[in-house]
C-alpha cells in the first residue's frame, strides 16, 4: 500500500536508501525448487551498476548482492528470498548543499512536502539506486521464466533524436550479443556508434539526454493476463512507468496506431496450422496481447525516458523556505540512462511475467 | 486478483457481461457523507452510452444506474455502494455467427484459450460495456473530489491523423463547455467538425479509426502518490492502460521528452512566492509529478486508442477447431470509440485520484 | 481495505443493507467450468432464512438469489459472478424508535461514530443479514470443493450450558442428516431436543441465549495454508471472528490443549501406510494442520457464539446526546442465532479452503 | 499471497531461517516522523530471546538488531524500514538426524510435502525464531501507538492447569513492572512461582506444557476496526493464530461467554458522562469491540498456546520413505512458551492497531 511492493503471487518488496547502509529486496512466492545461479544474479546486477563507462555515472559500486534466506542447497525453498545489497562508494557530503535547497525536476520537493522529513543524501528512497534491488529479483524471475522457454530482450532503440532502424529479431540470442557489444546497449551497432559519440558530447557539455527502449518477450503461453484491470499489458505499464524517468509506455502498435483504419490495423489469424494452440497472426500490430491476454506472439512494448534532471550546470532554484537560491552542479550523474536502464526495463516485464504465469497456474490446474 | 477490482482503498469491483442481465459495481471505501447525486450519476453515463449520435454504435441503452446500497438520505455512509444496470438492447443473435469463430484482433481467442468457456455474445466480459460500470463509480469519486477543489478535464484531442491544436487551458470549465458543444468531444471546434467528417466518412466505408484523449488533473494538493512502485503516473497508467483498445499512455513530456536535453526539460522553480505549499514552476514536463509524487501544478496525460476491431467488412480467420473461416461484419459498432471514453478516461483518472487521496490521508492526519 | 471482502483467489465482496433494496456478492476468482447450480445455492440459503422454525426470527424473507453474471450454460465462466438477494419483509418502522438511541451490545453506537451517519433500519450494514451474501458465495465454494473430494460438516454442538456428546463422525452424510432432522441443527437427536426446549423456554421469556459450533473438513489435500501469517487456521480464524456474535475460536485441541503435555499432545505417526501421500496420525490433537499447513487429517475447529443482543426486554440506555434512555424490546428477532449459523460457518469454511487451493495450485503445478 | 506479510497500511513482511544467515523484517507504511529508538526495540528483542532463564531454551542468540533503511537522524521517513537481526548460535549438525525423519506435531512433514525442498535445520522457515523479526516490528508499533496514548499489557495467566486469579488493571504499568519480576512474565508473584516450579519440573522430565495469555489494550480511539470481514477482533484473531503453538482465540466474554443469556451478557451504558465520546459501559463481556469496531473500552482477548512438540523423549515416527523410525529428543527447546511468547502477543497486537488506526485516519479527515 505504501508503494514498496510489486507483483501479487510473485512479490517483491524493496527498501534502503541511496546513501544509507544497503538495499535491498524480500522475493515472496517463488516456487520451490527453482535452481538460484548467483553468479547470474550478479552478471545482471554488473549490467546495471554505475561506473561501468564513460556514458555512465562514475560512482563506483560493487553490487555485490547476498542471499539471506529462501534458498538452501542451491534452490529455491519456496519461502521469502532475501537479497542484501551493501551501499560501498556513498559520497553523502556531495549531498550536502542540498539539504535545503530543492533541485529542480527532482523529488526534493515533493518528497519534502510529503513526507516532512526526507534522507536527502543522494536522493534517499527516490534514487534510482534502488532498482538495484529490482534486478536481483528480476534476475531470478528471468531464471524462472528460463525454465518455461520464456525469452525476453530489450535494448536501447533511441536517444535524443537518433532512432535505431527496426531490428530483425528472428534471433534474440544474438541480439542480445550485439547489445552487450557496445557500451550504449543498442543491439544496431551503427546507431550504437552514434548514440555513444552523442551521449559523450551531451556528457561534456555539462547536459544530460533522453532515450527509449524497446523490448520483446517471446515464447509467453496463451492465456496470460487478467481481464479488466489487470490486463497484461496494463500491468506492463505500470512496472514500466515505476521506474525512475519513465515518462511513456507504448504496446504493439502504440502511438502510431492509433492513426490508422482497423482494416490496416487488424491482426488476420494465419490459417495454416490448424491447431489453436499454436495459432499465430500475420501482422503484430496487437503486440502479443488482444483483451489484456497473451496470444502466444511476441509481446513488444516500448519506454520513453526523460533527460536525468542533475546537470552539471549551475541552476537556479527555491530552498525550502521558498527562497530564491542557486543549485550547484555537483556529484556523479548519469549523463543518459538508458543504457543501464535496459536491464531494469527486463527485471521489471520478468517479474510481470512471472507473476501472471502464477495467477494462470492458480486456476488452470483444478478444474 | 482475477482482474476485476480496481484501487486499494477507494475500490471499485465490476462485474457483468454485455449481454447478460446486468453490469455493475460495488465501490468499497467511498468516505462517509459525500453526497450523492444520482442526477449527476445518470448525466456522467449518458455521455458515455451508446447510441448517442451518428458516430457512435446505434445500440439503444438507457444504462439507467440503481443504487442498491450504501447510501442513506442521500449521502455515502462509508459502507459499499452497489449501483446495477440492467441490460436493455442486446441483440444476442447477432453473435451467434462468431460462437465458433475468433474475430481478428478481439478478445475471442484469447478468452477461449484462457477459460476454455466464454460467453460469446456481444464479447461478453471483454465487451467496453463494463465500462459504464466504470463511469458510474467514477462520477462519485468526482463528487468526492470536488469537495476538495480537484477538477478533471478530458478531451478528444486526436482521431487518425487529426489532431488537434494546444488548447489555453485557464479555465477548464469554459472547455468543457466547448467539449459538449460537439459529438466529436474535442474542445476545439474547428477540429471537431474535421473529425466528426472523418469519422463519418470512415463509418460509412465499413472502417473503424482510432484517436487520442488528453486530460488534465487540476488543483491536486502537493504530495499524492507512493514512491518506487505506486507512483501517481505508475498508477495512471495502469488504469488508462486498462481501458479497452488503449495502446499507449504518456504523461507530461512524454515520448517527445524523451528527444530532449536536461536544460531544456527541467522544471525551473518560480520563486516569487516565497511559500513553500504554493510552488510554481514556470514550464511543467514533469506533468505535475516528480518523483511519482504530485507537485502541485496540473497534472497531464495523453492516451492512444487503436481502431475499433470490428470492421463492417469480411475478414479471413480462424475457427475454434483452427480451420479457416470468415468473419462477417455484423451487428452495432462504434466506428471510433474516443468520443464516448472521454468520460471513461475522466472517471479512471478520478478513482485513482480519490485513492490517493485517502493514502495520503492514512498517515498525514497521525502524527 | 474497507472490509467488505473476504480470500485472495477466490475472493468475495459483499454489500447491502437489511433495509435498504437489496443484499448481495461478488465472487471473483472462481475457476472457469465448474457446474453452478442454482437449486443448490438455493437450498443452502433456506438453511439460513430467518422463519424457518418457532426458535428463529419471525422475520420472512424467500432469500431468493439471482445470478447476475459469470454464469453461461449453466458453468462459469471465470468472470465475476454477482449474486443479488432482493430484500422483502422489511419493517423499518420498527427501528424508528432506535433512530437516536444506541442499543445496548450492538454495532449502533461504533458505527454512529465511527461513520457519523448510518443506516439505522434493521442495523443496517452490521445486521447478520448480510451473512446470506456469504452463503450464496459459500454455496459456490462448496460445489468447487466437491469436484476435489472435500466435504464440510458443522452442526451446533452446545446451547448455553447444555453441551453435545462427542459424535462419531465416520459418516459425514449421515450426520448431516441428523443435522437437519431437527431444528436446532444438532447432530445428536437427545441434546437437539433439549437445546429446542430450552431455547424455546429462553424466547418465551424474552431473553437470548448463546451457543457453540463444531466443524469438520475433510479430504483436504495435504499441503494447504501459507506458512507464518497466513497459516490455514488463521485465515479459519479470521473467517469464523468476522461471522457476527462469535467471540471465540479454536482448533484441534485448542484451549483444552494448552493445558496438556508435550507427551500427552503430540500426534504420532501411523508407519504403517508406507506412502508419505497418505500418512495419518494415532490422534487429531493438531486439528489436521501443522505448521499453519493441512496435514490430510479432519481438520476440526470450534466457534463460540455470544448471546443475541437485542432482548424482549427494556433496558436503560443512552440517546445520540449522552443522555439516559429507555430502549424498548422491540422487532424481530433470534433467540438463539447458532442454528442458522451452522450454513454460514460451512459457507465461510469453504471460502477458505477453496482459496487455499488455488492458492497451493498456483506454484504447485509451474515447476 | 505467500503468507510472510501481515497488515494493509502498516505491513511487515518478514524473512529468513532459523539457522540460515539472518532473519529480518521490512516494515512498510510506518508514518514519517516518528521517533525510532533502538534501544527499545532491542528491550524488547531481550524479551523474546532465548536463553533468558532456566525455563527456556538454552540456544544463545544476542538478537541484535540492525536497521537498515528507513530512519534519518532517529525519525521515521515513511519509507520502508527493514531490520536486520543475524544468526548466530546454530547448531545445525543438532538437526541432521530429522533430515529424512518428521517430528510428530511439527511441520516438518507438511512442509516437506507442501514445498517438496526444504530447510530441515532448526526448523527453517517454520521455526518461532522467525517471531523475533515481528517483535522489532512490533516496537516500532508500539512507539507509534504510545504518541497515541494507547497501552499494551499481555501476560501469562495459565500454564498447564495452573490458572492465575483476575488482575485488578486499573494501573498497567505497575502490573508490567510485577511481570517483569518473575520468569514466568505472570503478572500475579504467587502464581508465577507456581507455574516455574511447575515448568522446570516438566523440564527436567524431558516434557513440555502448553499455557495462556492475556491481553489488554487500553485507550484504543472509538471507531477502529473495518465492519463485516475486517473486524477488529477478526484482525486480532488472525494475528494471534498465526503464532506458532497458538490453538485458540476469544475476546471479551469469549467461550464462557456462549454460556450466558443477553439480559447477563448484555453491556449496559452508563449514563453520566452526557459526552458519547466518552462513553463507557458497566461491564465488558463485549471485550472493547462492538459490530467489530471498538468501542473505547478496554480490549481483552485470550491466547491458548499448546505444548512445544519437541520433547527429550524418543518417539516413534515415519521416515520420509513412509517407513517406520524413531526421532531423538535432541536439541535445545523450550519446555513452554509462553513466557518468551508474551512479548510477541503484544507485538502482534501494536501491528494490528497501528495498521486500524492507519486506515480510521483514511477517511476521518477528508470529508
Amino acid at each position: 500500500m505504501a508503494g514498496n511492493s510489486f507483483g501479487d503471487l510473485f512479490r517483491i518488496s524493496t527498501f534502503g536508501e541511496s546513501h544509507g547502509k544497503a538495499i535491498g529486496v524480500i522475493l515472496d512466492g517463488c516456487p520451490p525448487n527453482i535452481a538460484i545461479d548467483e553468479d547470474f544474479i550478479q552478471s545482471e546486477l554488473d549490467k546495471r551498476k554505475p561506473g561501468q563507462s564513460k556514458i555512465t555515472t562514475q560512482r563506483k559500486e560493487s553490487d555485490t548482492a547476498q542471499i539471506l534466506s529462501g534458498v538452501f542447497e542451491g534452490k529455491s525453498t519456496g519461502t521469502p528470498i532475501a537479497i542484501l545489497i551493501p551501499n560501498e562508494d556513498q559520497r553523502s557530503k556531495d549531498y550536502s548543499h542540498i539539504k535545503d535547497i530543492f533541485r529542480p525536476s527532482h523529488a526534493d520537493y515533493t518528497y519534502h512536502m510529503k513526507y516532512g522529513h526526507r534522507d536527502y543524501r543522494g536522493g534517499g528512497r527516490s534514487s534510482a539506486r534502488e532498482t538495484a534491488a529490482r534486478v536481483a529479483a528480476g534476475a531470478i524471475a528471468k531464471s524462472f521464466l528460463k525454465q518455461h522457454g520464456i525469452e525476453i530482450f530489450a535494448h536501447v532503440s533511441g536517444v535524443g533524436k537518433i532512432e535505431s532502424p527496426n531490428l530483425d529479431t528472428k534471433d534474440l540470442e544474438a541480439l542480445l550479443d550485439l547489445r552487450e557489444s557496445n557500451i550504449a546497449r543498442c543491439a544496431d551497432p551503427a546507431t550504437a556508434n552514434e548514440m555513444i559519440e552523442f551521449i559523450d558530447a551531451v556528457r561534456k557539455s555539462g547536459d544530460t539526454v533522453g532515450g527509449r527502449i524497446s523490448t520483446i518477450i517471446r515464447n509467453v503461453p496463451v492465456g496470460l493476463g487478467e481481464p479488466v484491470f489487470d490486463k497484461l499489458h496494463a500491468d506492463l505499464a505500470k512496472a514500466m512507468m515505476s521506474i525512475n524517468a519513465v515518462h511513456g509506455f507504448e504496446y504493439g502498435s502504440g502511438f502510431a496506431g492509433s492513426e490508422l483504419l482497423g482494416s490496416q490495423h487488424n491482426d488476420l489469424f494465419v490459417s495454416e496450422e490448424h491447431d489453436i494452440h499454436r495459432t499465430k497472426t500475420h501482422t503484430n500490430f496487437s503486440g502479443g496481447i488482444q483483451g489484456g491476454i497473451s496470444n502466444g506472439m511476441d509481446i513488444t512494448f516500448k519506454t520513453a525516458f526523460k533527460p536525468v534532471a542533475t546537470i552539471m550546470r549551475d541552476q537556479q532554484t527555491i530552498d525550502s523556505n521558498g527562497n530564491e537560491a542557486t543549485v550547484q552542479g555537483k556529484g556523479r550523474h548519469d549523463p543518459c540512462v538508458v543504457s543501464r536502464a535496459v536491464i531494469i526495463v527486463e527485471a521489471m516485464a520478468a517479474l510481470v511475467i512471472a507473476d501472471h504465469l502464477l495467477k494462470q497456474s492458480s486456476y488452470k490446474n483444478v478444474r
